[in-house]
C-alpha cells in the first residue's frame, strides 16, 4: 500500500456533477490532508471549480474525458456507451490498475455496480456483491447490507454478506467483535423466509469468528440492537428508504407543529440549539455513502442528490476503508469461511462413505 | 345485517388481557353507543373489570371460558390446545355463526391468523390472506398490505391484495377511487422482483376499476404517495417495523435534545402545546389494528402491548368495516377480477385453437 492514499473520483457523477464533487473533495482534504485524488471528467467543467480550491488543486490529478454516464441510463446502456471512456469507468479502472485505493461516484447506482462488476470482478468464491449502508442508531451507527445490489439471495449469500459486513464494521467502527443479526419478521427460529432461517443455522453452527446474535426485526435496527444487519437487497432497500421517508415525515410534522402558534415559535427560539443538535443527528449527509462489498476493490456510491458536505462524508468513508485495507480483510475472513465449508462437505462425504 | 353491530371480543388477548380490553371497550362504546360486544374469557377476571363500567356492562354479553391462547404459543400449539374452547377461537366462531359482524383480539398474531383461516376459511378464489395496516402519512393515512400474513407471493396474489386493499381504503377513508401502488426498489418498470413487475403489468392491463399508479419506493409511503401500498408480507412487515423503530428513535433524539440545556427546557415549556400535537400525530395507539383480509369474515388484530385507548382504536376500525360490510365489497370486487381473468384465459385459448 502506498504511503499516501489515492481516491479515484468520478468527477461527473451526481445531480450537479463537478459543482458538488469539487467542493466535497476540498472539505474532505481539510480533514484528510494526506489524501490524493485522481479525478476523471470534463476539464471545461472541473477546472473552473478546482481553481477555487488551490490546496485541492495541488493534491489532485485531473484526467480529461468528455463521456459521462447519465443518471437515468440503464446499466446496459451505460456499459455500452461508457465502456473504457466514461468518467465512471475510468475511476473504477484506476482501482483495478492500482493507481487508486478506492473509487467514488455519485452517479447512477445501477451503472456503477454493473461497471464495478465488469472491471473489478467479484472476489474469489463470492456469488453476488452487496451494497452496505451506514445506519444511524440510538447507540451510534450500524452497517446494513444488502441495500439493493442483489435481489433474491440464498442462505450462503446471506452468510457471505454477514462476513463482509462484519469486516466492514470492524474497519470503520474500530470494533473488535461487532455483533451481527439477520433481519427477519420475528425473533423465533421457526419464523421467516426459509433462506433466512437456513442462514441463521449456518451462522450458529459454523465455527466463524463472528458474534452472531440471531434474528432481529425492523424496529431493532434504529435501536442499534446489532452492529451489522444482514438482509437481502430488495427488503434492505425498502427498509432503508422507509426509514429515510419516516425521518422526513417526522421532521415535517415537527416543523409544522413548531410554527403553529406564537407560543410554539417562541419555544423554538429558546430551543434553537437543541433543534440544531437534532438536525445534525438526523442529517442524512453525515451518513452518506453506500459501500460495494464483495468486489476486488473498494467502490463507494454517494447519494446523487447530496451536496459537497455529504460527498465529503462518502470520501471519508472510502479513505477509511482504503486505509484499513478492507478488501484484504474480507478476503481473509471469507477464506476461513470457505475452508470450513469445504471441511464440512468432506466430513459429510466421509460419513456417507463409511 | 342486524341494526346493532356486535363485535366478538377475545377478552384474554394482549399483554395485560382484561385490564386493557375492558377499558378499551368502554372508550369505544362512548364513541359508538349503538355497538354491542360479545366477550369471551375468564369471568373471574372480566367481571370485576366490567363492574367498573356499568354502561358497558349493559351493552355486552359475557361468555365464560377459562382457556386462553398464550402470547408465545406457536400457531400449531394454539390450534391444538385452544380449538373450540379458547377465548380467541370462540370470538372468531361468533363471526362465522353470524352472532357478531367482526372479531377482535390483542392476542398472538400467528395463532389468530391460524384459527381465523380454519374457522372462516379464505374467500372463494383467494389464495392467501393478508394483514392490512393503517399507516400515518403526510397526507393522512394509507392502507399497507401485507404486513406479515403471507411470506413469498406470486403476481396474482399481489393483484388480489391490491383489490382487497383498495376495497378497504374505500370503506375506511370514504374515498371513491383510492390510488394503489406496488412497493418496489425503483419506479422504473424494469426494476425489482419478477413477481412485482408481473403484478404491475397485470394491474395496468387488467380492466379493473382500480386507480393503479405504478411502483413506489419505501420513502414514498410516509409521503402518502398512494392510498394503498401493496407488498409481500416479509417486506411489508419489515417496512412497518422499521418505520415504527425510526419514529421511536427520533422521538428519543428529540427528548434528549430538549432536556440538554436550560434554554431548551424553557423552549419546551413554551412549545408544549406543539409537542403535544406532535405526540398525538406520532401516537401509534391511534393507528392500532391490523385487519385480516381475504377471509369470510372480519378479524382485527390489536397490538398486544397497547392500552385501553389503543384497543379502542382497533375496535373502532372493526366497527367501521363491519358497518360498511367490507367482506361483501371485497367479494364483489374480486368476483370482477376473476371473471376478467377467466375471459382472458378463454380468449387466449380461442387464439390458440384458431
Amino acid at each position: 500500500m502506498p504511503e499516501k492514499l489515492t481516491i479515484a473520483v468520478d468527477g461527473m457523477g451526481g445531480d450537479t456533477g463537478p459543482d458538488m464533487v469539487v467542493p466535497g473533495l476540498a472539505i474532505s482534504l481539510e480533514r484528510n490532508p494526506d489524501a490524493r485524488f485522481l479525478i476523471f471528467g470534463d476539464e471545461a467543467l472541473l477546472v473552473p471549480q478546482l481553481d477555487l480550491h488551490p490546496q485541492l488543486r495541488a493534491a489532485c490529478e485531473l484526467v480529461h474525458t468528455d463521456v459521462a454516464v447519465a443518471m437515468d441510463d440503464k446499466p446496459s446502456q451505460a456499459l455500452r456507451r461508457g465502456r473504457r471512456t466514461s468518467s465512471m469507468w475510468l475511476a473504477i479502472s484506476a482501482v483495478k490498475d492500482g493507481r487508486a485505493q478506492a473509487a467514488i461516484s455519485a452517479g447512477n447506482t445501477g451503472a456503477l455496480m454493473a461497471m464495478a462488476k465488469v472491471i473489478l470482478k467479484t472476489m474469489s468464491g463470492v456469488d453476488r456483491p452487496a451494497i452496505a449502508a451506514i445506519w444511524p442508531t440510538l447507540k451510534g451507527e450500524s452497517v446494513v447490507l444488502d441495500v439493493g445490489a442483489t435481489i433474491g439471495v440464498d442462505a450462503h449469500m446471506l452468510v457471505e454478506f454477514a462476513v463482509m459486513g462484519e469486516a466492514m464494521a470492524r474497519t470503520i467502527f474500530g470494533l473488535q467483535r461487532p455483533t451481527v443479526g439477520l433481519l427477519n419478521i420475528g425473533v423465533e427460529e421457526v419464523k421467516g423466509l426459509e433462506e433466512v432461517r437456513t442462514a441463521g443455522r449456518l451462522l450458529k453452527e459454523a465455527n466463524l469468528p463472528i458474534e452472531y446474535c440471531g434474528f432481529i426485526e425492523g424496529n431493532h435496527i434504529g435501536q442499534g440492537a446489532v452492529d451489522v444487519v444482514v438482509t437481502e437487497g430488495f427488503t434492505g432497500n425498502i427498509a432503508l428508504k422507509t426509514a429515510e421517508g419516516t425521518a422526513k415525515q417526522i421532521a415535517e410534522y415537527l416543523r409544522a407543529a413548531m410554527s403553529r402558534t406564537w407560543s410554539a415559535k417562541i419555544g423554538y427560539l429558546f430551543a434553537r440549539g437543541a433543534f440544531n443538535v437534532l438536525r445534525e443527528k438526523m442529517d442524512p449527509r453525515t451518513m452518506n455513502g453506500g459501500v460495494f462489498l464483495g468486489l476486488n476493490g473498494i467502490v463507494v456510491k454517494s447519494h446523487g442528490g447530496t451536496d459537497g458536505f455529504g460527498f465529503a462524508s462518502a470520501i471519508d468513508l472510502a479513505l477509511d476503508m482504503a486505509r484499513n485495507d478492507l478488501v484484504a480483510r474480507i478476503a481473509r475472513d471469507l477464506g476461513k469461511y470457505y475452508a470450513q465449508e469445504d471441511q464440512a462437505v468432506q466430513i459429510e462425504e466421509k460419513v456417507v462413505v463409511s
